[in-house]
């Protein structure tokens, strides 16, 4: 098994860490293969290289867009990028972005420290969620419908 | 007949229970795929494996997007991928959402037992609906034009 | 000749007896195929469906989009799906969306009578254009350029 | 050589007629197609059908949108539409759309004669363009990073 | 190797010139293929006339959008086209875009000295992170999450 990393020069935090640190820690023989790019607009091509060129099963795709309106609209491209990329190739790629301005404290002001940790726990989580995606499509059945988020605390079943 | 349901965990109500129920209380002989996925955006490539991989007839999508801006952009991502995957696969996929804000009062709160009941008719009533398209592509027009609602009381006729 | 319709149970108006009367009132030997749906976002499969598997050479897609932004939202999708299909079929689809707020007095109150009279006149006069479509590409140019609205008055030549 | 004019009923202007002139005082050894719908998402299809059924070497898209927001979504709907034909035809396809509230004075009043002679600017340039195109992808070269405008005055470079 | 450039008339800046600059400072063996067009939505096919047509092995789109909210959703379409021709092509296309509002002062005016600087960074420095992606996927991961902006300052690593 490979999962195909696609990193961003942008990105405040070096989210590839992270997400090899966790598939070091799942215990499983799964193979990385990493890709860098400029920016979150760029992952799309990546991750589609990742998976024709270097036979990677599932793909994550790792940015931290900027807190300006700009950048919302380059989010938004790349993600709509990022899910055709995934009906061309028939492979999941987990979308991991962590919007700066996420780490804003009420006063509009940024909070590294919430934002390092914002960040290290959706990498990670989502991370897991590959790993149990490459074993079957009812894995996550099992947290269905429960409110789960990824980076925030749970929001929990109704 | 095959009828794929794809649901996530970011819902914060088990929704893919409400379609099985509804699939059962159809009393046709319907066979049930499921797929779970994290969140929204990957409901796309859920349910066109579902369809190619799995020989579904047509899928259920089934999501409750956040109340955040950056939750409404998701949901947008994933209806043009949901349709995107309609013209490849030639299957309907009857999306299945509901906004968390959709159960708020009128003060802004959740109301959780409001939220429930209309995820629970939206659900019930699309799946309704899917079994009908999988009859034919009349089998709902004795209900067109009549301003039917899932998951809200019907606006009606004019 | 076969013009596909596709019509929605959402819509608060029966879209389809409108433009089936103008296709008689046409006098045109045209044969029509009818695909009802759920809702807007469901019309670009079934219009893809007519003219794929039921041969239809053109269609209208008749749509009553509600006045929530959610709505405008699933609206956007819905044409955006409607161009693709057309481009990936190769034939024409005249997207006939009457949006429930056109029908709304100075007040913002719905005007009942102000939309059926609207609908009627979009739904007639878009199964005309695509008689015309049918016939030849220049048929509407005598046409052109001259502010010609559907379901409003026209805004005329400058 | 061939160039394709898809028009629209909607226009308030007869953009044909302008495109023809432009093509005539060129002087240039070349033909014309014209393809007339309804409005300007039905833009994307004419102009496919131009090219893949009527041979042609370029296309103008002309339009004049509507000032409503409506009329704003349905323009970059049909731009959309009008980049990924291009992509799926290797033909190039310039979008000529006049905003008809881009004729509006500082009193948001239509100013007529100033949307006529910013219609008629906007759509002589670019066929010129569309002639220069059709010559050598570096045709327009000497023109580039001058801040060049079709209908308004240049800004200039820097 | 080669390099595609694509660039336009709209812009006010001759980019160009800046990029073909930083390939020869590169001392690197690699021929430049330029193709001039109006304005960035014709961009994306310019760029994938230079891949398939011109055997360019990426592409270097640059445009300089206005500042108008009309400008802001054409770069937006450019931008989505730009994508979808990366997934076609199967070659990164760095989108050079800078936005004629990014040089104003606070007081919402055009500083064109800082407009100036700030396209030359820019188009310079993804001109090297062009050359970068020609060598290897992971020639730029030494510079993953460190907060690299093009043509501002850099934001860092947290």
């Amino acid at each position: 098994m490979k999962i195909g990393i696609a990193d961003t020069m942008f990105s405040r935090v070096d989210m590839f860490e992270i997400a090899k640190k966790a598939i070091e820690d799942s215990m499983q023989a799964i193979k990385i293969e990493r890709y860098t790019v400029p920016g979150v607009k760029d992952l799309p091509l990546a991750c589609k290289k990742l998976i024709e060129e270097h036979n990677c099963d599932i793909c994550l795709a790792l940015g931290m867009p900027g807190s300006e309106k700009i950048d919302k609209t380059c989010a938004h491209e790349a993600s709509q990028g990022l899910i055709s990329t995934q009906l061309i190739t028939n492979k999941h790629i987990l979308e991991v972005f962590v919007h700066l301005d996420e780490g804003n404290d009420n006063n509009g002001e940024l909070n590294k420290k919430k934002l390092q940790e914002m960040t290290h726990n959706r990498v990670y989580d989502h991370t897991m969620n590959a790993i149990a995606l490459l074993k079957s499509k009812t894995s996550l059945s099992p947290k269905a419908g429960q409110g789960i988020r990824q980076g925030h605390e749970d929001a929990g079943q109704l």
